[in-house]
């Protein structure tokens, strides 16, 4: 992991000198959020936060970087002096890694002084973006996969080394089985899976024979790839043969499809191997597949168990970015922190001012009702009914009478530069996100066209907006 | 940068255990090519060459490595012994860094042992198509820019810490003036460059004293943001107020846009900056620029020197992988190198065999007339006419008599292990890129819809595919 300071924008560190020199470096709340959810779906999966703590609680200049920024002629010594001895002091407040998380709501709150929360901005907005993209996007494809597997299988089409590696923490977060990735199964502890390559077939003189050598070298995990030579003319009878020896030793294959329509050769094979008795043999398919795809082949009846999924799950695909942004909530005047707000021409880019919660309410059946962004103030009591407020046409309101228990989702995640918790084991923010989904209605998941779940604004968080606004005009 | 062998495929290291134990760990080359250019574009630019030779030359297994992959019960101590020793010790050819690539041509090619050759795919595939993908839409967005300035905004939206860093590096080769990004400048030395951020302005009791502290600060780099409250109602008429005043101290200002729409505003800005003598203030914009967005403003009249580009910069926006494929294209037996051929049902997806060199023939004005791919062995005499085969329909042929001279684009970079040159400085790449496309017509640079480039195979390398694909038959 990166801890050096000058991963950041270089204008933040023009603003910081400003704000030293100016002696305008107050404490300020600054949130995290986004507008828009990824892949015109549902939800999102907050992901990375136990790297950007620590990251955050590591950061600080070298010596060989204060002397690069003194290569600008821009910065004085009396701010070179103060990054020399930069830690971050400041705290944060966040939802726990692995929430379903909307558009509008602080997913994270940073409170600390002006200079620092400028300095991480880049920093955080980089760690937590590219995570939540991934993670979302493997939440999409194993909701897809119906309980079938899925493999990432990302590593050479990522975007550079960590894009490899964050991404399969974050796909395995968000609900792949393992990776391909060997080093970050070291790394992060997860579960590594690997089949063989169309040249491991071609090293042999048959295709038999290198069935035959690989279930000799690995029995217990023999995946064969059975389309380089001809699916149904000679890969699925060699890999039957083998399959078939293998069983009298009480071991079982797999089958692989790189290739082809998986639909029809899927069902073909499972007829071919079923005949045969192989009917614990698994059907393992991968070539650019991404949710959309998966969900048309279970839909239309492919026989599928298992599913390697790569550039797609890695990148994000055609979405290769996750929007979230870090703005200005509250600044510190005299003492008392005062709420700010963003203004735009376009309402959906106005901010939500003041230093906020986030309330999740939930339904007698346990599912998720919807999201009340109110002020950290109000600190909402269970039981009385509250009016929810559209972020931004006021006028469309509801008011929930009938709930079962309300959840604050922000809570204190490091205190004055230190972490609260240990960083999470990664298995059990996979398991998190599956409980947390699991309190969503599949409307919400649907990979097309899902149901908007509703995030508002208390009242006085509305009242608030409004009056700033009005003050504004 | 990384240097543990476990970034790789997991699938990779049983392979690699399986050669040593058969005994099959004959000399190989493996070629590594892409078959379609990203963003429907006539080009890519080769990059990523210095970084990944480093890493072959610095790859190794630490012992931590070695305990990791033990814990998966696979592997023999005999293997894991070859790898405590193991160096790469390979010979690598190239195209140069920065040259002008298209489909189907082996950009690299590894000269190893299959099981050197096996490691280091994915490490390969995925340090060069980032990259690749990255300095070509670079390219293409300074080709749209028209001479304008480029400047590389996208850490916050990259694809982790290393989806920062490598883009910034392609970004800069691919033709981008800048980057935000402070670590990357000194990791690369490449040139940074940043303005201020909407909370610089709100920090200050009104925008003219957020102007006007700026400029006293940063006297020679002024980009005023005029945005945050109204551009045409406030923004504007205090950056002229600024403006004027730091013209009587000799100094220009640059104002940038960062909403609205960047057509009308920039003329309307531009009249008003002019109507006060300020004609040497720049205008900036930003916003999830493109270069399909640059070339529609440009065309239109926009008045637009300065772009800032960042998330369709380092993603690759909705194309954001680089299909650069590793394939073996001989194999040493007898002590003689055999061609081999990947045939699939897919006519595009039939490799070409056989160890190939790439030659690029010129026009008498200079410019690039199309590539044939020939066998290395046939060694190409310039000078006398030669036929050009489509590589997949060999019925497709032309016949070229006249050109200037003959280049062969693939070279020796490593060899057995070492590099063979320093790494070139990141501005020198910058300016090949630049020069090798003044060699190709615009029709091939063309944004939308561009003219495809001949890539051909040599009579030699036509006969031996058609050939294997017979006896393959």
């Amino acid at each position: 992991m990166n801890y050096s300071g000058l991963f950041t924008d270089f204008y933040e560190l023009t603003m910081m000198q400003g704000y030293m020199l100016q002696k305008t470096n107050e404490q300020v709340v600054f949130d995290m959020f986004f507008r828009k959810q990824p892949f015109t779906g549902g939800y999102s999966i907050f992901t990375g936060l136990d790297d950007i703590l620590t990251i955050l609680q590591n950061i600080h200049f070298s010596d060989a970087d204060l002397d690069y920024l003194r290569t600008f002629n821009v910065f004085k010594e009396e701010f070179l002096k103060y990054l020399k001895n930069f830690r971050f002091t400041g705290s944060v407040y966040a939802m726990d890694e692995g929430s379903v998380i909307f558009p509008n709501e602080p997913i994270l709150r940073v409170h600390s002084t002006l200079m620092e929360a400028q300095l991480i901005e880049s920093l955080i907005l980089n760690t937590i973006n590219f995570q939540t993209l991934i993670a979302t996007k493997a939440a999409r494809v194993s909701y897809a996969a119906e309980g079938g597997t899925v493999l990432e299988f990302g590593l050479r089409r990522a975007q550079g080394f960590d894009g490899a590696i964050s991404a399969s923490r974050a796909a395995y977060i968000g609900g792949a089985t393992a990776t391909s990735n060997t080093l970050a199964g070291k790394i992060y502890n997860i579960p590594v899976k690997g089949s063989m390559a169309h040249s491991w077939i071609m090293a042999f003189d048959s295709e038999l024979e290198a069935f035959r050598k690989f279930t000799e070298l690995y029995p217990d995990s023999s995946i064969l790839l059975i389309d380089t030579y001809n699916t149904l003319g000679s890969g699925i009878d060699n890999a039957i043969i083998v399959g078939l020896e293998q069983k009298k030793k009480g071991k079982s294959i797999s089958v692989r499809l790189d290739s082809g329509d998986f639909f029809y050769l899927s069902r073909e094979i499972r007829k071919r191997l079923d005949n045969e008795g192989l009917n614990d043999a698994k059907i393992v398919v991968s070539n650019d597949l991404d949710e959309g795809i998966i969900h048309q082949l279970l839909t239309d009846g492919a026989c599928i168990d298992t599913w390697g999924v790569g550039t797609n799950l890695v990148t994000g695909g055609s979405d290769s970015s996750f929007g979230g942004v870090y703005k200005l909530a509250a600044k510190k005047i005299n003492n008392k922190f005062v709420p700010t707000i963003k203004v735009s021409n376009n309402a959906v880019k106005t901010t939500n001012p003041g230093i906020k919660q986030v309330y999740r309410f939930y339904n007698n059946d346990g599912s998720a009702a919807a999201d009340l962004i109110a002020l950290e103030e109000e600190n909402l009591p269970s039981g009385r009914p509250y009016t929810f407020y559209h972020p931004m046409y006021f006028h469309n309101k509801f008011t929930l009478n009938k709930y079962s228990k309300v959840k604050p989702m922000l809570s204190l995640k490091m205190e004055k530069g230190k972490k609260i918790n240990k960083n999470n084991p990664i298995p059990e923010l996979q398991k998190k996100v599956i409980s947390n989904l699991k309190c969503f209605d599949t409307s919400y998941k649907r990979i097309i066209n899902p149901h908007i779940y509703k995030v508002s604004l208390s009242e006085k968080l509305k009242s608030l907006k409004a009056s700033l606004l009005d003050e504004y005009k």
